[in-house]
């Protein structure tokens, strides 16, 4: 039911390639099913600050087995989910954390990816998560 | 790579001296490239909120390398970054924290000022960062 | 009653002669009697755990009206103040936080040190107090 | 200064190596000098609550440029930094956290290895802490 260490190290190897192929600098972050630390990759040069954004859009997609853009809309002023930034210890609800599937289709982990704009680290993240059969 | 302790005094220096200049009293804090606390002041009568607030302005302005001017608009509500200070412990991303750089134009540390305006505080940040060489 | 900038860099400035001249690295916080942080500075190649230990003695020693030396042998195992460490989002309770008084007798703040022995760390502490008339 | 990517993961790679040689199974975690994290890995069936402890230990021996192992006499009831661990938001002090030094001698980063005893630990961090050039 749980991502391996080599899928991960799998999901993290292609989210890489990704990242350098549109010529950004990545922190990348893939948890299991229950959201604990699986494998972890910070580029040289990449934001230290995206460390911990990389795990909070990691663990948020896997907390709610859901990709974190799906919960942007959500959680704007007036929107049902408003401020759930505040659960958890913290959430990160813009894009780039992605919810990880097996053949089956079961959520068997998810990887976080933060350091440039939030579309470039969505599509690093979904490259990575591709990366695991 | 590392701002040293002579390179943030002097900083500190040239903020007290704005400060003072536009008639403010200020929370002057200075950081590394890797967001660890070199030095800081707190001018009398300056608020003692602002303390955190300083940090929190510097290691945002370190661990991105970039102003904190320059987030203010991307995390407003439906904006990509909206919520991003939840991460970290509690970014600032407002005005007032200024990455440092060398000769090089490397990010070396970086400085937060807080204890005015968010305009007099980026202004002060500014006199100070550019006081290192 | 309350340390002013002034003071609080008399203070740092001496505790780095004492330093320096014993051939030691240190971090040196100065807080008000209030608790709150007042100046900082981190010697070139001082530890960077020790940023929160020297606020942490600083602190203790302002909470308490006390040097944290004199806390050292009551937090002991079956002693009175036995993991008095949990309050206060932690105390450092062996020698280096020193408080500092006005020629009243009065304590107008503290200074912590750290980054040696912990002897070392009390001298250099002392003699940053001592600075301060 | 800081250890680069490549260099971490050839450490946890022969960390990996090494904890399967002498059947365990570990949470392996490399931050750079400033105390940020680089690399993690944890292999499979390893404990869940030693990710954070293998991030404290690797924090740790970055934050004080001294393996973990160094500090654990002097942390005991009685001893000079009895209840040092209240600070930095937690520290590690028992084995199994290793400074990784460059060929010049100084501290580039550090491991901290946790899932099995301290003296298992410890031996795997400095396989991982020898295989950075």
């Amino acid at each position: 039911m749980n991502i391996t260490l080599a899928q991960a190290e799998a999901a993290i190897a292609a989210a890489k390639t990704k990242a350098a192929a549109i010529d950004t600098k990545m922190d990348i972050c893939v948890v299991d099913a229950g959201s604990n630390l699986v494998a972890f990759a910070r580029m040289d040069g990449a934001w230290i600050g995206s460390v911990d954004i990389s795990f909070k859009k990691a663990k948020t997609a896997a907390w709610f087995t859901m990709d974190t853009a799906a919960l942007s809309p959500l959680v704007q002023p007036g929107q049902p989910l408003y401020n759930i930034e505040h659960s958890n210890g913290g959430l990160i609800t813009f894009p780039g954390g992605v919810a990880i599937k097996n053949a089956a289709g079961e959520v068997i982990g998810a990887i976080g990816v933060s350091g440039s704009t939030v579309e470039n680290d969505h599509t690093v993240a979904e490259a990575g998560a591709a990366a695991v059969k």
